[in-house]
């Protein structure tokens, strides 16, 4: 099977992801097509960067992600297709790629990023101003009828990587953010579960509230609860038993979180 | 072909439908996956349970549908894979299968109905919040691969059963209540086509308003008429002829409706 | 690889379009899908007519468009099944797939038109108000798996083409209208790149506003800006850099557009 996932911002209304996938088969029609998202914030990078290392490490080895969240479309940035480990992400080199590109980093995994220069890996004429059409989807399409890396352009040794929210080490624990709240109003914060002492009781303060203690799973606590867990991927996490923590606090990315322990 | 269905309230905003996804198709490559819908109103298994009474019906025999709107999750209760009928379904067992499963039973189809608790069945570790990803994604895909029902676990005699709203019988009709609100606000009621007597006139109170008679199509009315039908799954619905019903009336799921007839 | 597509204004929250798809692959397993939008405003051709011709034209040869749009449904509107140029395309006939048809009648492609009225194309029953499901999937199924164009129908000569809007000539240029606004805020209006005057500085009056000059690309401008591209289809189209012109400008769907040249 040859798989390729598309997130963009470009939402489902305007048929955009539609037209990507219409170039992606019309080139290399045997290609298995999943939507990550295209209902990230407009030219929100790090949502789609958060987004996309929450996806990608669960898809198989091979998979081409072709990401399109863009606002410097047109200008002199950088297109990418860049092998991070075992998969494959095509898009423009603005840190999208930003956490699997450190994972693999970290895990001495293969690590190999190319500039999107040729010409007949393109649509012709190429627009300013819509290249998942143009250049993105057809880059995909070519490495997964066979093009080889080095084939697209010269090698990139300096790809942009995001300063992430990282959490700063306090007197009593940690300060962190919410760097995401998902659809159901939890707030995932930047501290992460190997960051918490064992054995030691936390104390979580955030928009005016305290919560004391972390609960395994929403069912030990009881309904409209404000409670404090580990998310499914990793991240201290608050939230509403069975209601919307972000519409309760009034939650935003960005709102600062202090750790405590005792 | 292999065919899965994903049923969630998860949107499409923060990317967990496609880590199921990519779960799935890592384990078994061959299948496609079709989406019934990813907007349910978050944790709300009656309104998922309609959806997919409305939805399988019209998949091949063999189709899985994976469905994930799961309240309990990281609670005690079950999940579980079930043949019903021609088909069969993976999900928490809180009763999101109730109307499928009431069918099946009705027709004397097969109802096989296993608990899901083969651990190589599942990732590892199973978070406490997102078992799309570690439990019923991975159910489904070995299902696929061709692992027998009976692996699974143990059989189940006594899945969760919804009560579904019901119409109740009055003097002059019936009582019933509006169960779903599609996206043109249309008011499906819980009262049937079957229940409303031939060759008399009916009457339909809801939202002090009063209807008389059934239009056979929208055609049959003018613009902006508040009329009746009966909708293409065979529930009394109330619309308003190139409008939307919802917004006129200010009508909700749960409102009472009464039919009479003369 | 056998394609279909589809486009409709069901959106995804109730299942329907997963209902066309369950209906299609019963019938022709083997066809691949891709959805071109679900969230068209509902019942507006016009905006679907422009989306079907923003998309099709980057599917490969022999896709299968299925759309229903269709405020007409269960009045004695026809359903047709036309080969415009090399793709098809399945839907009511009001109209939606004007654009792509005139496409073809320019280029002097192949243009055949029939009228659905084959029963053993359609499920039985056929319900009144859902023919996505009753007639369009089940025919472009059928077509899938080998049904000849002539053996649906009559052949239609007057299908329904709409009235689009197009720009007049003034003393000083052109006056148009907003025919579009993406889910960015961008403004396409009825103005193609090719009315405008070489060599000449445009000048554009939109809501109260005059915008001077063209860009080639947002990375022109400075973020908050006001400025005017070609869009990647051609139109031109009026933009806030980093920015929702639709939200600054309160913009709306057929407010007029002035241009004038210097």
């Amino acid at each position: 099977m040859k798989l390729a996932t598309m997130l963009t911002d470009f939402t489902d209304a305007d048929g955009y992801p539609a037209v990507m996938k219409g170039v992606l088969l019309s080139i290399a029609p045997d290609v298995t097509i999943v939507d990550l998202s295209h209902t990230v914030a407009p030219q929100d990078v790090i949502q789609a960067a958060l987004l996309l290392a929450r996806c990608a490490p669960y898809f198989p080895a091979g998979t081409v992600h072709v990401c399109v969240v863009d606002p410097g479309v047109g200008t002199q940035r950088r297109g990418i297709i860049a092998q991070l480990g075992r998969q494959y992400f095509v898009g423009p080199d603005n840190g999208l790629m930003t956490l699997i590109y450190r994972k693999a980093l970290t895990a001495k995994e293969p690590i190999n990023v190319y500039s999107l220069e040729n010409s007949t890996y393109r649509l012709d004429p190429v627009s300013r101003s819509f290249h998942g059409r143009d250049v993105f989807a057809p880059a995909a399409a070519h490495f997964l009828n066979g093009a080889p890396l080095v084939s697209f352009g010269a090698e990139v040794s300096d790809p942009v990587l995001l300063q992430l929210p990282e959490p700063g080490k306090t007197k009593f624990g940690w300060e962190g953010e919410i760097i995401h709240i998902d659809a159901f109003g939890n707030l995932a914060t930047s501290i992460r579960a190997e960051y918490l002492a064992r054995n030691a009781k936390i104390h979580i303060i955030l928009a005016g509230q305290t919560i004391s203690g972390l609960l395994n799973t929403f069912g030990e606590g009881r309904q409209g609860d404000l409670v404090a867990i580990i998310d499914s991927e990793g991240y201290l996490s608050v939230c509403v038993v069975d209601g919307n923590a972000k519409q309760i606090l009034n939650a935003h990315v960005g709102d600062r979180v202090q750790v405590s322990f005792s």
